[in-house]
């Protein structure tokens, strides 16, 4: 197997890359290979101070290099040999069977439906995230890929999530809940209303109504449906909600001393850890024809490393297959 | 000044309500008094336990009583005489000057609109919600009274809030932050590029641009503008995390014993209260012709008690006569 990593897209590119890609050699077989795409002489100046790396690090040499800041469409277009689109272009023809990014993730996912295009029956492809919850794992679709979604794009979110949590998360059977503010029938806003009919009459979902925003850390649910604006806001809100937090906590303790503080620091960073985005190995826009996962802009080596670890279970475990068969089947059944 | 409370309307009514009216007295002047809306003998009964309550608390007797679950205008056409309803009347007719419910946000919101009225000028009233963080308090609005925003609703949410973050957070120009997912211009949904162009034009806001979820624990902002469904899930999303994180902490040390988790539970019970929704008193429903503070459901006697005490300030600052004079003013600049 073959996995591509855009070198040149994160907030610490190309150095995070390469020491990700060189540390996610544990997770290869012999016969995996990493595929760098990037600027060549960037890259290999990085590597040549490594041994041994030839042996399963392959280099894509790429023109252009798309920033965070730029226009995704456009950029694509003036910059036709950026690493985004060779990468994705790579995975179309059969080269590599994965594509791994940190770039710019609104130009990440127009190369991936420009190249990849949809699978047979996707509406609009979703970003969808693991949010380490104290009671587990929540799926939560999508995080940004669709801001002006549609009753049918959430409710085929809900389905390809549903798939993610069994196959990746190993949950038998996954419950939904369609994000809403309040657990009624009528509260929510036109979308929620509608959607929830979708979901509920798909009998290849778990649909357990309407949550609230409360319900991520309740062990309430397993998959968490949501519009790419509110579930945005959410993922950022959380990771500046953690700091935040920390902060106070360590604000709380600043009256102790000595081995008191100690304790608290390092639990603190355990903490940390549990909710740090960099364990969790990005995550795969679901519903594009091939494999791609984004990662975090700020994620450092382990995020790639782990990227690798992610990229390579969704390879093995044919989840586009799958959530081809069950969104044609649920098109049946509401056709009647 | 005469503080009336929904006696009827929070998960733990009417207990927590009396505690609440009896303890906000050290709020009050001597001429100032508590009015309580609800069953006259379930209150009667618990008041008399208590000796001088009648020198500073009256009952008014509301036949009905609203439950959380019922449709809000459905439920007041209904039940004429429920205490929401009862209550925003007697602040209608100067009998009170200001409300305080903690039950069916839905229901006293729509009592609220019936009885007091919009202000001039005001399109959609607001809820506007205190959010301390590390930094200071953010006020962020809508938190669901409006789940269908137009780019003329959130701009007047930009301006009711900077009001209420001037006259009592006391913060002398606040930077009003418009909630996307992406500071640059062209990130968002179509409301959200709508509505940046009204408040970069409006000489009453000191709009700082777009702001992400995160910017609200950086001190980024001050007043952060959102759409009623989004405020909403954000609300309920920190209620959840806050538990989910002190669980994880607790858990974090659970191999510490003796004094040290000692140290822990403690510095976790100090984190708890600095985010605890009671200690704030209730968010203003701003843009009605009236003083209507809406109150946590599962609020405690403390969340009353502060509630009085927020109610009184806003009494006080006049700061609906602002709100008409300032957004008349952005209406005059607006039309050129």
């Amino acid at each position: 197997m073959r996995i591509g990593i855009d070198a040149m897209g994160g907030d610490f590119a190309p150095v995070e890359e390469i020491k990700g890609a060189l540390a996610a050699r544990e997770h290869l077989l012999p016969e995996d290979r990493i595929v760098l795409f990037g600027r060549k002489d960037a890259l290999l100046e990085r590597l040549s101070a490594h041994s041994d790396w030839e042996s399963f690090i392959e280099i894509v040499h790429c023109e252009h290099v798309i920033t965070m800041n730029e226009k995704p469409v456009e950029a694509i277009r003036v910059k036709p040999q950026n690493s985004m689109s060779v990468m994705t272009q790579a995975a179309r023809d059969g080269l590599i069977g994965a594509c791994v990014s940190a770039g710019n993730t609104g130009a990440f996912v127009a190369a991936a439906q420009m190249n990849l295009r949809r699978l047979k029956e996707v509406h609009r492809p979703g970003i969808a995230v693991v949010t380490p919850t104290y009671h587990g794992p929540v799926v939560l679709c999508d995080v940004g890929a669709n801001v002006a979604c549609r009753p049918q794009h959430l409710h085929q979110y809900g389905v390809m999530s549903s798939i993610y949590s069994q196959r990746i998360c190993g949950i038998a059977s996954p419950r939904v809940g369609l994000l809403s503010i309040g657990e009624e029938d009528a509260k929510g806003n036109d979308l929620v209303r509608s959607t929830r009919e979708l979901l509920r009459d798909d009998p290849n979902v778990n649909f357990i109504g309407n949550v609230e925003g409360r319900d991520l850390f309740r062990g309430t649910c397993d998959v968490m449906v949501c519009d790419g604006f509110v579930g945005n806001v959410i993922l950022k809100l959380m990771e500046g909600m953690i700091g935040g937090l920390v902060s106070g906590l360590l604000d709380e303790l600043k009256t102790l001393a000595g081995e008191r503080i100690e304790v608290m620091r390092s639990a603190a960073k355990g903490l940390m850890t549990r909710f740090d985005f960099n364990e969790y190995g990005g995550a795969p826009l679901l519903g594009v024809g091939g494999i791609c996962i984004i990662c975090h802009g700020a994620s450092d080596w382990r995020g790639f490393k782990n990227a690798v670890r992610v990229a390579r279970q969704f390879v093995q475990c044919n989840i586009n297959d799958q959530i081809m068969e069950f969104l044609a089947q649920g098109q049946r059944v509401t056709n009647g």
